[in-house]
């Protein structure tokens, strides 16, 4: 399996990137990464208490921590600078340099302006950066000129389960992609997922569809065959 | 593997069935089955010439005909009458008792009535029937009780690659399917057929696009991972 993204020394192969920061039980996200074939464990803190959701110390008695690649994430930071000193802290408590930015609005969704702001002052101090957009050409290119390693974008709202919406915005973008492309919210299906890499997405991250699962480990397993088959779709096409 | 579908002593077990009439190359065909992890054959025979499209002595060459459960199919039929004597013939010629049964309109979508009467007669002359139809509770039920072993349902006009139009009426039909259910027709992308399995389709049947594919068994292979995709799913929520 290729990498689909290098980044600060390490190889992202696994083209399925599954949330973590829904789970109680660390027992069940240890299954549910093996279940995905996942190699990327993405974490955060919550800036209240300064904790991560699951705590890190059981973590580790279910899954051999150190063989994924860690990914700190800003998903509950609801402002710019709410985000920044997340990710700072993720890098001084966990040694964590790629961040997952999300800068979201009042209404969950990604805001624009404040992504970039908060992406290039990350960047400035040397954090790689993988931020949160629309499916929007123009911001795309500008993350990507500022130097994000990949950018993430939006198929439909955060936790709609409503798959890509607008397949022809997706496409634009991924016509002028110059990094990788993930592709984020609202894949509610192992069609959603296939799909978005059918249609050329280096990956999909996935979340509420398979933490809401009655079955989360049996529907991490359905994701990474859906993404195996939107990869080979999309070779075949 | 468990088998979804057992009739006149064969199990089908792979929920991928994909459709041989659209090669003119007999390796090809057997490339494109291997590579879906198929093991049922579909072939036909043209009822002006009472020839089957690739000669089977030719596809003997390059697939293990034995290992494959033989289904006939009457999609070129254009008339009940066409699609009876194409199964009376696909009989007489090659043993054949499992018929997939088209009745079409001038439309090319399929004749309701002209399938019950046809599936009927096929049933009563010892027959295995698998019909097409477009998702209709009623008609479903009406070929179940007559005896059909599984009913192949329409997502979209064949060819159309636009998947599963009415998402409504195929649960309709799935809620009251008592017999095996094969969703067919217009599974243009591995997103539609994840999407049939996930919804509790037993099966889907593809055809042209894996046959327009500029890589066919690589799209086989995709597709093979989309059916498993979909069933995990469907066990999975």
């Amino acid at each position: 399996m290729h990498a689909w993204l290098r980044v600060k020394g390490r190889e992202f192969r696994s083209r399925l990137l599954l949330g973590a920061e829904l789970y109680d039980s660390a027992k069940l996200i240890g299954e549910v990464l093996e279940a995905g074939g996942c190699d990327v464990f993405i974490t955060t803190l919550d800036l209240g208490t300064g904790r991560s959701g699951v705590a890190l110390s059981e973590l580790s008695r279910f899954v051999d921590v150190d063989t994924f690649t860690w990914v700190g994430t800003t998903s509950f930071a609801r402002s710019g600078d709410e985000a920044l000193r997340t990710a700072r802290l993720l890098r001084s408590s966990f040694g964590i340099e790629i961040v997952k930015l999300d800068v979201r609005d009042v209404a969950n969704l990604p805001d624009g302006p404040a992504t970039v702001t908060v992406a290039e002052q990350l960047l400035s101090e040397g954090f790689a950066v993988l931020p949160l957009v629309s499916a929007e050409p123009a911001l795309v290119t500008r993350l990507a000129e500022a130097g994000c390693a990949a950018v993430r974008v939006v198929a439909s709202p955060v936790g709609s389960g409503r798959g890509i919406t607008d397949e022809g915005a997706l496409r634009s973008v991924l016509a002028v992609a110059t990094v990788p492309i993930v592709v984020e919210c609202g894949i509610g299906s192992v069609a959603h997922a296939a799909r978005a890499l059918e249609l050329g997405a280096d990956a999909v991250l996935v979340n509420t569809a398979v933490a809401i699962a009655p079955d989360p480990p049996g529907m991490a397993r359905a994701m990474r065959h859906a993404v195996l088959a939107g990869r080979l779709a999309a070779a075949a096409r």
